[in-house]
């Protein structure tokens, strides 16, 4: 079937493809029949934080480690991550407990370096319309997790998946992240449930949901989390420190440990009511080292 | 326990209450353990169109009906409902199943008479500001069910609803149909699950949600539905029509019969997942009429 | 030329009529060459305030005085105006000065009331969807001010002047008061210059523009009045008190009557650059009593 | 005096520097008493297209010749500039015109070609996030002009003048070009004149409005400019082609060379109103050519 000619997006639509987008990474099927959990810090911020957080998300049940080493950061005096030295302790704890990494890449001239270390490379809602990013990211053929701008709208989000896949990388995840509204005094951002059905509508390619951000604050991440699912989104991407009051980035949207495991029981328990399982355990995969 | 000092709607705060309030409205509970399910309509348009739909969703288990008798249109030259006509039908559709029925006031001088009529008074989001209408509702002693406006802070509807337990009337239901955002090409409204959550953190109402205004498009009415009560929506509030391309008002966002029949089983295995009962089939009910 | 068919609003579009519509106020005209200020204090608080307030702004010289006798206040625990005791002091003030007065009507039982004292029926932002209300004062005969909702489109606000028009009251005039958006750090609304703009287009109705409640600021309110006029606007609506600081509504957005006079200073020189002129002395118009 | 402590842009605060910041461009003051037009195509198209419309906005007064050679797009199959090409045709046309020029940098990689050719570098709204590209054009030591990003706060988008300041850079222009709102059905954006009031008492940097993006629509650009300097703007940025119909990008929000040259009329007239001089002609200072 040859290129959408209604749809502005011609490869990201729908029509493009006979079936869903599965993207395999490292053994974890990213919108497959399985739901997808990527769990981690907000920042790298040292080896035991890291470490011990990559460890308890591991046992809970998640399937990719997340955590930041270049940080944008609204202010240009605040903490910006530990830089390659981030990316080399999250390949290390991707190692140790057997999961795939995500991290987030900031510069064109990053490209190269993240691309070494991280199985996915995030651009994040700051740089969805910074097209040179787009392709550089692109063009390094790994995985891409493309998060909507603060204000993007839907046809606009599509069209940025469009500059990569037009570069030929098909391997797109659309993560909805949380939209700018009028209203911030009891979360930061709205997440957008609408856009995480509308994505599935218009696009073949896999949409996950990041209440962490979608909310911005602890208390109201768990049932977020819960109604994307139900909303059909293909993953999860959730936040998680051993001691959020003392991260240095985004503590008040951060799990705990235990907190992520409750969060873990109740999708468990969602998962089967709308008959999607769960994504396999990791130790039950090819690669997995339980 | 007093009134709450800290939080501007001292009677709506959650802390003004030792439990969250339930609402008896002849006999469904809504605020309680079960989920309620009000379905109906958007305009009442004849005897033959509220019938046929009145005992659809009956069948298929709604609690509550709902049908628009006094329609706001943003054009003066649209279908502006039956008026009282409307009501007497909507009245006997409940008698004939055995459902109570909520209906919209538009006007101070309509307060009086769909209270004779109705046993929930709607105050849509375009009147949630509309003070004199509020207190007017609130003199009724009827249950009221509040729509938040569609650029409405959590803070001005929580305080909306304060104008109403003000007068004495303390039988708030709270709704949330999706607010106004910066993109509508491919839904009307965005349906704020953040706000559903919220609304439970800060209040002790009941808190509904209507995905049909919360989408405005049938497309995506059951999802938006289901990730709502995965937020923790005590119930919900759905447009259901036998021939939605005919309808007066509203025909894009309105199910059929068949289609909400399939989001009401997709319910149901949803509540068991989530460990919340749908509400009890009517039958079962004191003064039901199965 | 008969009414217009393409757009929505028929009688409000600006095909509708061959000039541009100029509304008599007392002999004020709204909306012809003479840019028009309506000045006075948000609430009637007392007679010495308004009295000190009226004669203030005649002196610098606005044309219309304003002031709340029923307040739309977000919160039922706030100060929500003097009521009929307000308006009667507004008539007096009205007479004294020699000034035509507007004034709120928040509920469709005062209509009658505020229109034995009020020369125009202001119909506030929260208000402007109460299509009951519209009516209500479209049926009195008088001048309607019909504020645009917070975050009402366009199109939206010139079919809720569509209702007035449609019941046969031609005597609108529009007013831009700001809209909700997704920053309120620096002030609490924006005031829409292009809505400005583009209701000149669209309509031949009057404009005018509410800068205080435009901006919810005084250090940003002559500015923001100055580019209205520069936009295109009709005329201005501003708020003045003799003593800001302990104003019970709006203080924080209350030019003082120093400031209204630099203001007016401006103004002059502006209208003179932009061709057209400040609206005539009232003591030099028929029907003046300075 | 050392950098203000309370407000999170210590260096881009008022209370950072004694006086106002004003930038010398080749000649031209940008922050100074004149007020500074910028004019020329959205796109460069070709030498015939771009040498007219230089031509043309330098005879009307225009100070700063503008033209896109990269261009932002959000779809990735429309047209994205003549890139380097279009970099030479700039840089004669502003030598045979004798006005400096500015234009567009939209990746890392072509920080110093654009640094070789323009006189400002711009960064657009969509990369008002990109802190990498920030670091870079700030390193160049050029002059930056920051446009506002389509849902940025002021505050953020100060402290994205921060990052360029804080790598010792202080020659920032902020240009406000409309934000994103609920309405786009009659403009695309809307010029936010609360914005550059605001920015004129936060910051000491000079504050120009684009009002071709700022309403999208050609018909709205002559009266938004005047408003934005009435409003207090220290210069303009206006897109000129000489056959908008025809255009690359952007036509329906361009000027003729007629109407600019009637828009800087009226300019002048406002100008004198206002006590603000439009900035001398260019032949008037050193190093003009005319």
């Amino acid at each position: 079937m040859g290129p959408n000619r209604t749809k502005p997006y011609r490869l990201a639509a729908r029509e493009a493809r006979p079936h869903r987008t599965v993207i395999d990474v490292k053994g974890v099927q990213v919108g497959g029949p399985g739901l997808v959990v990527i769990a981690g810090p907000c920042s790298v911020e040292s080896e035991a934080q890291l470490f011990e957080t990559a460890r308890a998300v591991r046992a809970a049940g998640a399937h990719i480690l997340r955590g930041g080493a270049f940080k944008p950061r609204t202010s240009p005096y605040d903490f910006r991550g530990l830089g390659k030295a981030g990316l080399e302790l999250l390949a290390e704890a991707g190692r140790l407990t057997g999961m795939p990494i995500v991290t987030e890449v900031l510069s064109e001239r990053h490209v190269d370096l993240v691309a070494r270390y991280s199985d996915i490379l995030q651009v994040g809602c700051r740089n969805m319309d910074n097209y040179a990013l787009l392709e550089a990211v692109a063009e390094t053929g790994k995985p891409v997790l493309l998060k909507r701008g603060m204000a993007a709208k839907i046809r606009e989000w599509l069209l940025a998946a469009e500059y990569i896949l037009a570069r030929g990388n098909d391997r797109v995840i659309l993560c909805e992240r949380g939209i700018r509204t009028f209203d911030d005094e009891y979360y930061r951002n709205l997440l957008d449930i609408n856009a995480i059905i509308t994505a599935r509508l218009e696009s073949h390619l896999p949409i996950i949901a990041d209440p962490s951000h979608g909310t911005g604050r602890t208390g109201l991440v768990t049932r977020a989390a819960l109604a994307a699912v139900a909303a059909g989104a293909d993953g999860l991407m959730l936040e998680v420190h051993p001691n959020p009051a003392a991260a240095l980035s985004d503590g008040f949207q951060s799990l705990t440990p235990a907190e992520f495991g409750n969060l873990m029981a109740e999708l468990r328990a969602l998962c089967q009511a709308i008959g999607r399982p769960l994504g396999p355990e990791l130790g039950t995969r090819a690669g997995g080292v339980a």
